[in-house]
């Protein structure tokens, strides 16, 4: 199993990437393949000492600008380092992609190549956010892919994310519920009402509709909702966060002692950013092709980064996409029922 | 000039209206119409000593509960403690409506009788968010009343958020953005591109699109969404607050340390408190009906009431419904255009 590493995407290309592969090698032992400018790589591996059994280079010759058009890049730069990755997938010579370069070329060269999983109309982009709870978080998606989500692409996020939380987060029988604007039934607009009746006739383990207060508070594992709002939420959520940090920062300086108190909270500080930070730590799956793609931000760290390695790890080695295919064969009838609701539109 | 004071809705009807009512005669000398059950309020007034030139009851039989629905409630209560106030504006013997009832039914209420301002076709509840500017917080809106927005009624929103910012939050030139997954021109659905395109033309300072993350950093005055989204973004960032608090108090246990650190951060957390709270202190205006009306939680506090009949006070008395009156003049042949689109789908 090998995992295929993006070495020119991001606002670091090579740098934070070849650094964050020879850690996963040594740190976990993952297999890597560097993909880019070879002699480039090349220069950069010299700076360290790894299993050279594990880490190899395929090169490519293009590079896909942050700002560039997806369609453009799809179409003009075949020899990217982003589509030599998905073609290693494609082959069989890797099992996932590790990306931190422009996101919309990724999504769309991965859907191009890899097509998607049988029974999944649109991949959808994951995000793992903060809970109360103590040892995982919960799942947002999508946040990022598709907007004016139809019941039938809904329905399909949750099946994959329920998929993803029990593959990667080990949860038995995760609680899935539909982003609304209050919990009673019978909410928010037409889509989302035959989402939840999709939902209830499902093998999931649907506990209906959550807000945007309450999904913080443990009381739920997948959340699912459209692109454009899993999107706002991930950012708003990420915006808050901030915000806190920086109107305690300007307000601790009002006094000696909220500056001692400061310092003396260090530990409890520390542990709210590490239960905070998982959007930011390991990536995000574009959840539905056929194959692993994780996509980190572009201003990702090496430790990030090599997260986000063993992330891509994690998820091909304990097979996301069967039980992705083992949730669509399961809800085949609920599905026909959404495919007719499309129709009839 | 007098504000209505609806004495039966949120979760503790009375005992927090009547005394709000009283701090508000009492602290800002504002006239107040208690709206309710008559020998109820009298009962409570007892206990507290106002000037009694200020304040008076107008009775009301019937109460709207907080689960009952909004057209019910409208069309067969109409001695409800809702309608008597929003009555009372009509007959113009209030200026301003304040209820922590039934959310759905007081905006009902409030757009039947009262109608729209000339020029606006769908009322807006606007929430203040926190900013790290030191002195003032920005508007969102719609938070709650509209879903699946076309792009006349986005604009709408933007000149009623524009003039509410002008008014209440007494700032000369308001920075209006749309609330986007992205900064650059044409992200987004197509009813944002629409909408990007007729703020461009528009007499705001309008800033273009901003991100769920960037919206807090004093970057926008005024961002503008579908009611769906600004309900989901308003309670993701207030889950958020919820969560850093919980992970906090959770974790300063772990030591005496941490423990004595707190203490002594009491001032920066009271500080970050204020200034995050926005949401909650004071209430939300309705926008867009020919009167003001602010909406509060249902659980609001007897301080949290008192500020939000003053808010009422002084969007009236600040005539904030002429300004929308203006900016709406000032931008017919914008708002011409924009219905031409409705037309066309």
């Amino acid at each position: 199993m090998a995992i295929a590493v993006d070495a020119m995407g991001g606002d670091s290309p090579l740098t934070v990437q070849v650094e964050a592969a020879v850690q996963a090698v040594n740190d976990f032992g993952i297999e890597v393949i560097l993909v880019g400018a070879e002699a480039q790589i090349d220069q950069k591996l010299k700076l360290y000492s790894y299993d050279q059994q594990k880490l190899r280079i395929a090169n490519s010759t293009e590079i896909v600008e942050m700002n560039e058009s997806p369609a453009t890049a799809l179409r003009q730069k075949k020899n990217s380092s982003i589509r030599v990755a998905v073609d290693l997938v494609k082959a069989g010579e890797a099992d996932a992609v590790v990306s931190a370069g422009n996101t919309g070329a990724s999504m769309a060269t991965a859907k191009f190549v890899l097509k998607s999983v049988e029974g999944i109309e649109r991949p959808a982009i994951a995000s793992l956010m903060p809970s109360v709870h103590r040892n995982h978080p919960f799942v947002l998606l999508d946040v990022g892919a598709n907007t004016d989500c139809k019941p039938l692409y809904l329905f399909q996020f949750a099946l994959m994310g329920d998929a993803y939380a029990r593959t990667y987060l080990h949860l038995e029988n995760p609680r899935v519920a539909l982003l609304n604007v209050g919990e009673e039934e019978g909410k928010g607009y037409l889509d989302l009402k035959e989402t939840y009746d999709l939902l209830k006739q499902s093998t999931l383990n649907f506990t209906g509709n959550i807000e945007g207060k309450a999904m913080f508070k443990d009381r739920v594992d997948v959340v699912v909702c459209d692109g454009f709002i899993g999107n706002i939420a991930l950012k708003v959520a990420e915006g808050t966060f901030d915000f806190v940090r920086s109107i305690l920062r300007e307000e601790v300086q009002s006094s000696w002692i909220s500056k001692l108190g400061y310092l003396a909270m260090k530990a409890p500080f520390r542990a709210l950013r590490r239960r905070a930070d998982y959007s930011e730590v390991g990536g995000a799956p574009l959840l539905g092709v056929n194959g692993v793609v994780i996509i980190c931000h572009g201003n990702s760290k090496v430790h990030t980064f090599r997260n986000a390695i063993k992330h891509a790890q994690e998820c091909a080695e304990q097979k996301l996409n069967s039980k992705i295919a083992t949730e669509v064969s399961e809800n085949l009838e609920v599905i026909k029922q959404a495919k007719q609701l499309n129709l009839e539109r």
